[in-house]
């Protein structure tokens, strides 16, 4: 069951900007309506808030078993995007950030789920 | 025969903006002029609007039976692009949508058709 | 449904040993058991017994309307395999053949099946 | 010799606007100084005018033709590129077009050429 | 669990030589040390024995549910390819058969393992 | 038309093996049936006789000189590949050579035609 | 340890902009947490001020130094990337520069970390 | 030693705009503090004046001959960049040009240089 | 220094022959004559001997740190891989085993050495 | 001109095969009819005797000044491949060696040049 509980910070090491992406390239949840598991990629693309404000960036190690907790979770693509994008959010409170989900698809349909939070000036 | 009522939908999961792109590998159609069947991928990238406004998102397992409709239906690439954006957007009416068809091609010429509702803000 | 009578051949235009393969990369049938379409790949690697001493080649032209006459028809892969080198063999015998179909799969499973007449001498 | 007769157009399928583009990949004249064959590919995306005001798209087929046109001909790169937004231009009056010709090269030089008509948004 | 009860076959549908891989790539299972998911590919290749002869092969269904039942399994990855080579040689007794696990990797070493049955001839 | 008397030799340089491979990527001739141009590479792999035995290598060239003078030739795949096979072994009477040609394609079927004279070692 | 001392700088030899990079694909330190070694890429993009106002181009072997001396040093991505902007910029003072880091990853997780001074033109 | 007298011109052949670039992949100089050859490719990008108002485009086979100069030239990256963009301007006097060296590298550091002439809207 | 007393085995879990390949993709070493560091990849590719003849496999994570003692040891390359090859040999008395270093190279030369233990029936 | 005297070896460091391979990516020449540059890459692949032996190793650094030597050479792809062969043998005197010259061509003709000493057992 996906476990907010697991997510650390650290403080921002600088208050000039950073950006940062992590990209998980091993997820798999399991699809609500068939039991059949999910494969895909999860990428967190951000900038935090500057270390002197009180910013915090996500920690890698408490990153990956936050999102292995999804592993047995049934969720929608859209379901899993929206609750890494709102539980990153209210850890880190960045000053924008992407999650973008990319799926291996089922049927012959590959799917790519983005949900931002702010407003990201990179692609 | 292509037939816009398999297509199904289900309520936006989030209030907060999502961008999905559905891409299926393995369309087929047939030329209206030679009888040959062509070959191509669709993809699909939209904003559906708010689910607290009513919006709605295509189901994945209808837009694959969806797409499979038009198997042995003989029609130009503009027309199978066109007719796809027409019913999607009657669908799930969203903030816009990008529909592009890429097609293996006749003759050494390969072709690419997009069609849009809205202004996809993105590429 | 898949047609044999569809196929023509030419005689070998020569008496030295020719290896001749044809890749036809838009095939499609359907499974049998889902009635879902099935693509893929289907590749033929031959040699032609001489033309003096009677050897024929198949004609592209007609064995792309013979590969076509499988869209509709509800065959497994295997099956789909032994059949092309069974029509393919009663129709040039040739001095070796390797008829290869590539499957996009099903559920995460990509398949390839390999059938031979002959002792193919190459990879 | 480059024929524009050869090209045939039809009346634009639709009045919401569409992106097409078409990308012959066997392309060939022949150098004007040297005689020697140049090889490349032709690229041409456009928007056509919509359908209710008269716009029309070309045809795929007499498209080949009238590229094939250029077989022997002794043109530049520039020459050619010109030549085929003219045309072109002249049968669709598009609302927008680019033709970019894309050359092997010779002596270790490739080139690119690109001409446009209107003003085309995209990339 | 793994369970080899999940596996299906369905007899050989020819009697002259066949050759078949299966690829899955969406493996997954969970080191039996760190309780950290492990992500890999699966690669089978056999020869069916004829099926007048009694051969069977693999159904592609019963496999997936079959590599699926691995997903909270703690094995290592020898283990896990024997398995698999194990349970597929006593389903099928194939002429011969090649079982190829392919895992990303932890650590910035990645690993294949390679599991026999009879002698394959090819690579 | 294919002219043979535009091919050069010069003697081979050493008395010690070579193994010697020219791709001509842009070759071009003329379908016998439908008159539209095809497009392919010429593949030439061979050892020549050692020099002190009389033994010659194909001029560069010469060689694209040759090659070029199918460019308005109506000739089947086939019949290309022997021709430049015979044309080749005439001018070096090499230890052994093979000649491959691989074409872009017609209707979705690519192919590719190999022609030898000795016995090649080598893939 | 990262010694800044090690970096050189030359005259920027025009005084019309240059936009220059430099990519070190070579690039290693050690986690400060585990002391297990991080491999990954250093990407430098910057415009120099012009010469003729005392503008300064870091040297390419004295880079080279600079990066080796991070070898045994235990530093986070981001202090990694930031400590190396901020070197270079007191070196060089650009009128803009973007440091790019590309980390191999950990436990399934790819890190790219992107820290600015001013504010570059370019991706 | 680079010798611009080599460079020759022709008018450009329309008045509607061209885009037109040409990139060298073959090209050497000598590093002028070690004496060891560099190696990389240059890319020209450019828009002619129009031919009505006098514009013209660098002739290729000069293009060649004046890139060969640069052959055993001992020049750093910057001034080589430099120096093609100064003597093309003086030949050209385009409407903007964009002129890009890509180096191999040293040491496991590669560099790419870009020097432009008034303002290309292109990337 | 590398320190063979890193090197940990256990059993090998089957007696049917296995083929074990390890890729670690992140190897550094120093230059003993420049001290400058060197970058390459190990391959580790071997069958160990059954487990009921006492047969042993090298335990993953005591490769990553033996292979890390590496580090900051000046070694040719040669040496480099006869002693991965001695090490290795000594730990598992393999029945084969073929281990292949790949160097990123200096002054645009990329090197690979390979050495063997037994006679690897593999490539 | 080319000069071997700049070649150097060292000793075998084993008395077990190795096998060792060079890739020079930077290679350039001068074709002895035209004047023009050639580029290229030389591969050297070979077994050194045994150092107990007197088997020797060829150095690198000698390797790289030995073949840019060959700098301002006009010589034929096969003088040129046939030279580093013999220069190489009469340095080593190896068990086996392989060298390969592969060329980016002229007039759209890319060639590969092989000349072997004693008998490659590999590929």
């Amino acid at each position: 069951m996906p476990d907010p509980s697991l997510l650390e910070a650290f403080p921002t090491p600088t208050d000039t900007p950073l950006a940062i992406e992590h990209v998980a390239e091993e997820f798999t949840s399991v699809c609500p309506v068939t039991g059949h598991p999910d494969f895909g990629e999860v990428r967190i693309l951000f900038e935090p808030r500057p270390g002197s404000g009180g910013g915090v960036c996500v920690e890698l190690r408490s990153l990956k078993l936050y999102l292995q907790s999804f592993r047995n979770e049934g969720a929608y693509y859209e379901a899993v995007t929206g609750l890494i994008r709102d539980d990153l959010a209210a850890l880190m409170a960045p000053v924008w950030m992407r999650v973008t989900t990319v799926w291996r698809g089922r049927g012959g349909i590959r799917s790519t789920v983005t949900a931002d939070t702010g407003n990201p000036p990179w692609r």
